[in-house]
């Protein structure tokens, strides 16, 4: 059995969709493990991930709206002090999901034609958002 | 250790929950892997995964219906070429998971007494969607 | 490869967010496996796991506030046989996290700086919790 760990940073420029499938790919690739599991791990609480399609540009911008005004629609908040955009992102974070495993066999990620790896930023200013990787296989 | 992939086919006829719980069940069984991990991942973006009651149907109708309102209450959208029900799958999608891990123990899953593993379909026509399947232990 | 299955029991007193990472911890540091991938399983539908920040207690006071305000705003519901608390349940289950995987990497989990682990509890009466954990890994 063998395991690789590595951390992704993302640079964020506002709240939306940013994909890294080609930085996992490369770290998969570099990891020499052919069949196994992949997990990603977000290190942050206003920032999640989520596995979209990466044909259409559009899709990503419609998923931002939705979230942006699904997050906002709800009763007052109480936790105000870090900003406006600050509650609604945990709440985006936790519509979302923070890890996401995929399988590993012969070489090649389990993931369907159109399906991409994004960090979802929900937070208005930029970030560096990490991204703890890691395999176990053979 | 041990490793054991698998893609499991599941047919929907329009939006709903379709339990595959047995499906994943059998590959347990046949993989003779006592424990480990078990990685359920859904290879699209416009359907995905769920753990839900499996006891009474009237949850699987409750949630299609709170599914599809939630997806369609937010802005407009702007990916609309492949149909209208596209861009709600998407969201819809991300709301729920693309991947679960259940933990396996002398031959079980960790799964609770009314828990069932479903493929959440979003869209309107009949699909065949893939589960890819993968166990890691011994 | 070495391989730690646990079952913590989380007590709950109505809905909202009950963190358990120290119990995470204390059974990732009996484990006595320094790198490997660690699995949070919620073993119901009607409670579910999110991680999110562990500073300001306002934070889930909002969550639990936003999703209640959420998961009652669709339409009516067929399952009501359980009370009118376990449908909404359900659905903030579903637009959460059942499992949660974590990187344990030289005896650190991959947990960010404000990131807490907690059960999500979707029922108003008070609950026994089961959450199963695994670790694999050496």
């Amino acid at each position: 059995m063998k395991q690789a760990f590595h951390t992704i940073t993302v640079p964020t420029r506002g709240a939306g969709l940013y994909e890294c499938t080609d930085a996992v790919a490369a770290f998969v690739r570099e990891a020499r493990i052919a069949d196994g599991l992949l997990t990603c791990f977000v290190r942050h609480t206003s920032a999640s991930l989520v596995i979209q399609e990466n044909a259409d540009p559009d899709v990503q911008r419609d998923l931002q709206d939705f979230f942006a005004h699904l997050a906002t629609s709800g009763p007052r908040f109480r936790h105000t002090a870090e900003g406006p955009d600050d509650m609604p992102s945990h709440i985006r974070a936790a519509l979302t999901q923070t890890s996401i495993g995929i399988p590993l066999h012969k070489g090649r990620l389990a993931l369907g034609t159109w399906q991409g790896i994004y960090v979802f930023e929900h937070r208005a200013a930029p970030h560096r958002r990490e991204v703890a990787l890691h395999i176990i296989g053979e």
